[in-house]
């Protein structure tokens, strides 16, 4: 789980001959990529293309500067309490993370909707490692306004958090002596692995064939004792595989003192324990080394890397492959327009901010339809990868991903490939740990034409047809062994989609085939020893939806089965079994699951904003394009996550937007899962939605302010049982999951007409 | 629903500026099609491609000469039954429709799997339009074998239904004279239609903006008596957009001699008796005419045709609009190959016939996926639209598709819309009413490249993409106001889609506005008098999954919470919650639905085939890429539907495979339901599905032979709430609904890296 380097992307087609094709397409697009405002040939054919976005962007994360100048403040005000700007050991208090404080939504609206309010202060938010109370920490500060200034100050940031600290303990180990502690409890071992697998840890070829890994999985229980397991890998000397390469020896390590504080900074802070290999557990080292060289020892399988790891064929020649497959070009350049300083969007009626941040990557800021409000923002919060298996690793091994870092993680994408070679691609800077990189070209925009139309219909004398060209803004988050392809899709007619696709390795367990174990409980055997190790993936998004306004109402619109009685039946049919639609408003705080038969619409009415057809204005939420309905997660009250991640229960919640409620995880739920600084139910914890009389709602729920301004948490995901298919990598294809927004009587019709430049063929 | 017309398409591009971008891609294209085996430059660049089915296309249409040569023989054959050709007059004896009977599969695998089998007898079928006992009848009858010789013979074709007989009633009464009548009965009230909505029927401008037209709806009830309502439209000057002008007058019809077999062949057998307007019931046309002239009688509004049914607003100017979108080029020409003759596809390890019928359009033949059997049939049986409403027409409205032929009115398609420019076109050939008409390019072939990748990773010093590029075989059924976009997808992986895609003009039904109803209890209000008419799509395939061979299980395979011990947890765990695996084999013909939170994967296993990992081969069966999961029908226990539409009932059943059983539904049971010729609850009749002993099934179930071959029949579809954006016209991206056929386990592992194209970047 731990290689997500960054890397420089050289790209080498696999098939030589390929290298003219894309040459010349590429020069084809290229010429084509001239900016040309008009196609008038009076005109000069180079006005060069000047877009502003009218506001600036208030959720842009620190330019490389105002970060500078955030540290350099920073270390300053912080030199007596011996914080630096960069780690000076593994264990000194640092700057950990520093990115721009979003605004509260109070202060931008003001000013997004207004035309003489000033912009929210600016802010930053430093995450300090830091050594509090003799234990380690992680905590959140305020530092503002900026630029620096004398007014500016740091303030512990805690209003976003449920828990009500602005800290978390540092409960994971270190990571670097841990891997160490790990590599020389492997060493001492090497005879065992040498004869159970032929491979041992080998310093001076790590990756080598015959070399092996050792990864923990460490855990605290409720007596604040830290232990763990360590697993054996190979490693992938091809691929970044070895997360399919287990090798079935587990040893359980223990925190010497409990783990209180230090954070196993050393390797004598760990013990070794038991021993588990192919169902057996053996009670220590001794007795497991021992049954290994008694005579007769039953070995299993191992995962040896090879080909079968490579995620191309190159010997294969199926008929077909000496060509190209189709491509899509964009003859006449991009039609939407780009603010690339301001990161604002302008296509075909929608308009955009958007921003990045090191835990959850891409967020959309103050999307607007025809000059209508549609979402006041729509983000990524969490991704989660829950496991389950019987053996010592996988049975507790669960990801929350953006502790990682889902913007830290969103490498280079492939141009051509991960997004069309006329998409255009921008950058992201990280701060952290006192400095800022560049990751180049990680996020994409582009239009695509898809293969179906939008609408089309045949009379008995025309047909009309209109294409299906959507607009895309794309980064990929590769968390370890995961490429998550994380999307925000717009549409001709107003519908806005999130769609997530899973690919890369998967974390296979080891599959012993012994007599201990139901085999296939937890996977299918997918490899000589691997088990594809059933998991669910639970993706979290916030939906700042603010349709025509910010009073809003979510309905449930059921279409429901009825029989009834008409007049015009009769008498020949007394009654009637039909079906009809019925509303129910959803009037307090709560989760949501996909309804059976899809037998209802999830609709976000604004309040008090009608079409011309005297309709409520609404968007639709909808489980979309993936595979089924995305679901939530299979595991009631899992025991490994306990309260960090309860938002994964339902398939959606809505809850009150408040000021102080901006996100519902934070990465750090991950480190301290008993005790998340955001848990999520006391976010939807069951008030009051109704707004339309302030009166009646009133006292019980504390406040009777309530404006109607709510917010929709939905997940996309999937129960992932892994199969050969599965091998070497996840497809893409079927691993998709989306949730779509769908303008429902938004517009008095369909806005598409507007744009569509289909056929009116007679 | 009746200007289901062909036509031929002309393509007039509506910017005229286009024109010439899309000339250049024409011949780019067109350039690039040129067949090139090899881009060896020593090679010659015009070896023609050859490529030829490995045997003869059994389920292919009759050709034009085979159908001529039929029609003679049965018009010989019946000359003392006075059938012709052709129909003489509006209730003559003739033949209706001629096409191949589909051979019985036991008689056709013998010849596909087999080096020197014969191929099946080729026999047709003929659907006669017959008096019979006194009545007018729609009946079966298969010609056989051909070429006409002295063993051909005609006989009853009974064996595929389950009435236990080859023909039906014809209960609807003859269009043709009906429309006349309901034409007359409105001209009878011009003076009442003037007053209240401006226009009348005017046969010297039928389609002039101050016309009407007027559709009936009629129905049976139990005791045998016909009687309908007849709804006033306009007709949609500039499009087809009657079926949103409905214009809230109703008059009931009643069949003078209850029907009883006159088939309602003059104005004469139909009665008029009550009124209906804008709530309120009339006993007679006196009362509604005086009603309507009193003074102060409270009229509706009225829909009326303008610019807001055109699918396309010329007028406005959005930016961008002036430059086309990207589009999807074919570089080097296909990388399929396509046996036009014998309608036969290779492409990547996919080999599959097609062929098309009048009533259900396209199907599949013997599909495998390298050189292993995957499905022996996927084909449509049905597609149903079921309305409900408050008013005498939308509350007892439903269609059953292939009656009115889902093959018969998929028209020509649009080249560079519909499909690709690129794509391979082929004609369909109808043979009815003693005649054989050609349907020019309504079938397309084409691959396409999505926006997104098949799959890729990024490591420390690498990443790995490959191009998701899949093959569709793509036709439209236009059944009147609807346009069905029928699409069957192959993707790299060896996964199998079906996906249908809605647009088209909905059928609104009229929004009184009056205080007799509950309003949007059946829909919105989406124009000055239009309700968007609630209704669901439910539309059924049947999939006979022959997966690496016939002898095949159903399983659900279950993602389950559980609560453990385990060893390795202890002491500090005692239980752990988490989650795992468990089989259900289903062992009785039955009907399933998509799982809760999708927490079961219904799998179809080989029974005795096995990988190299020694799990058994397996295609998952899905609720794919559509919006959500597809739904069955709202409606329980239909009271129009019957018996014949069970299969809507539920999203998924599986059965025995039989000869007797080819079809879950007939096109002729829309016109009598309560006695249809294949009433599906006989077909899912609870048979043992249980194989492997068969000593164990027996008798209880008639036929202890049975082998294992089954057959799914599933459902796509969607409830459909139709809202302002559907006007004019429903769009396709949101009214997708799929269901995917994933390989699990099929292969050792994915067999898309032998033809991945990708960048093996470094």
């Amino acid at each position: 789980m731990d290689d997500r380097r960054r890397l420089s992307v050289r790209c080498l087609t696999a098939l030589g001959f390929l290298l003219s094709t894309v040459a010349f397409l590429s020069l084809t697009v290229d010429r084509w990529r001239e900016p040309r405002l008009s196609l008038n040939q009076d005109e000069p054919a180079t006005i060069p293309r000047i877009f502003t976005a009218p506001k600036t962007n208030v959720w842009a994360d620190l330019k490389p500067d105002e970060a500078d100048e955030v540290y350099r403040f920073l270390t300053k005000e912080w030199v007596d309490l011996n914080i630096t700007r960069t780690p000076r050991h593994a264990l000194g208090s640092f700057i950990y993370t520093l990115e721009t404080l979003q605004p509260n939504k109070s202060d931008a609206l003001p000013y997004l909707w207004t035309q003489d309010s000033a912009p929210p202060q600016r802010w930053a938010k430093a995450v300090l490692s830091q050594g509090l109370d003799g234990r380690s920490h992680y905590s959140y500060h305020a530092v503002g306004p900026l630029p620096v200034s004398p007014d500016t100050r740091v303030v512990p940031l805690t209003f976003p958090f449920t828990l009500g600290r602005n800290y978390v303990s540092k409960d994971m180990p270190d990571m670097v002596s841990t891997m160490d502690f790990c590599r020389s409890l492997a060493e001492s071992v090497a005879d065992i692995t040498t004869e159970l697998l032929g491979a041992r840890v080998d310093r001076d070829d790590p990756n080598g064939p015959d070399s092996l890994l050792a990864f923990p999985r460490t855990v605290w229980n409720d007596a604040g004792h830290l232990f763990g397991w360590v697993q054996f890998f190979r490693p992938g000397y091809n691929s970044g595989a070895n997360s399919i390469l287990p090798q079935g020896i587990y040893a359980r390590i223990d925190a010497v003192d409990g783990g209180n504080g230090s954070g196993g900074d050393t390797d004598a802070d760990w013990t070794v324990g038991e021993w588990f290999y192919n169902g057996v557990m053996y009670e220590n080292l001794d007795k497991f080394r021992a049954a290994v060289f008694e005579p007769g020892f039953l070995k299993t399988p191992s995962n040896v890397d090879g080909p079968w790891t490579d995620t191309e064929d190159f010997d294969a020649r199926p008929d077909g492959r000496e060509l190209p497959p189709p491509i899509s070009i964009q003859p006449l350049g991009p039609r939407y327009k780009l603010d690339r300083k301001e990161r604002y969007v302008s296509w075909f009626g929608f308009e955009f901010y958007f921003t990045s941040t090191q835990a959850t990557g891409v967020s959309l800021y103050d999307v607007r339809f025809k000059s209508e409000r549609v979402l006041y923002e729509l983000s990524l919060q969490e991704a989660m990868a829950h496991y389950a298996g019987d053996d010592p690793m996988a049975s507790g091994q669960e990801f929350l991903d953006s502790f990682f870092g889902m913007g830290t993680n969103a490498f280079e994408l492939v141009p051509g490939y991960d997004c069309p070679a006329y998409a255009d691609y921008l950058d992201s800077h990280l701060h952290r740990m006192g400095k800022t990189e560049r990751l180049p070209n990680n996020i994409c925009l582009f239009e695509f034409t898809s293969d179906h139309l939008l609408s089309r219909h045949t009379t008995a004398t025309s047909v009309t047809v209109s294409r299906n060209t959507f607009l895309t803004l794309r980064s990929v988050s590769t968390v370890g062994n995961y490429d998550y392809t994380i999307d925000y899709v717009f549409y001709l007619d107003g519908a806005i989609e999130v769609k997530v696709r899973a690919s890369g390795y998967i974390f296979g367990a080891f599959y012993a085939r012994n007599a201990h174990k139901a085999e296939d409980e937890y996977g299918h055997r997918i490899h000589d020893a691997l088990s594809s190790s059933l998991h669910d993936h639970v993706i979290s998004f916030k939906a700042d939806l603010d349709v025509a306004g910010t009073a809003n109402d979510l309905v449930r619109l059921a279409v429901e089965p009825v029989t009834k009685t008409y007049p015009w039946d009769q008498p020949h049919f007394k009654q009637r079994n039909t079906m009809h639609l019925r509303d129910y408003p959803v009037e307090r705080e709560t989760g949501l699951d996909w309804p059976k038969n899809a037998g209802e619409f999830y609709l976000v009415y604004s309040s008090d904003k009608k079409n011309a057809w005297d309709e409520r204005k609404g968007y639709r939420i909808v489980s979309g394009t993936g595979i089924g309905s995305t679901p939530h997660l299979t595991v009631v009250n899992s025991t490994v996550l306990e309260d960090a991640a309860r938002w994964a229960e339902r398939d959606l919640w809505v809850v009150r937007r408040k000021d102080t409620e901006p996100r519902g995880a934070d990465p750090f739920n991950y480190i301290d899962p008993a005790n998340p600084l955001v848990d999520f139910t006391r976010i939807a914890n069951g008030e009051n939605l109704l707004h339309h009389d302030n009166n009646e709602t009133s006292s019980a729920d504390g406040d009777d302010r309530y404006d109607g301004d709510l917010v929709v948490y939905f997940n996309v995901g999937s129960h992932h049982i892994p199969h050969s298919g599965d091998v070497p990598n996840t497809l893409a294809h079927t691993s998709a999951s989306s949730v779509l927004f769908i303008p429902h009587n938004f517009a008095d019709r369909d806005p598409s007409r507007e744009s569509v430049q289909g056929c009116g063929c007679s």
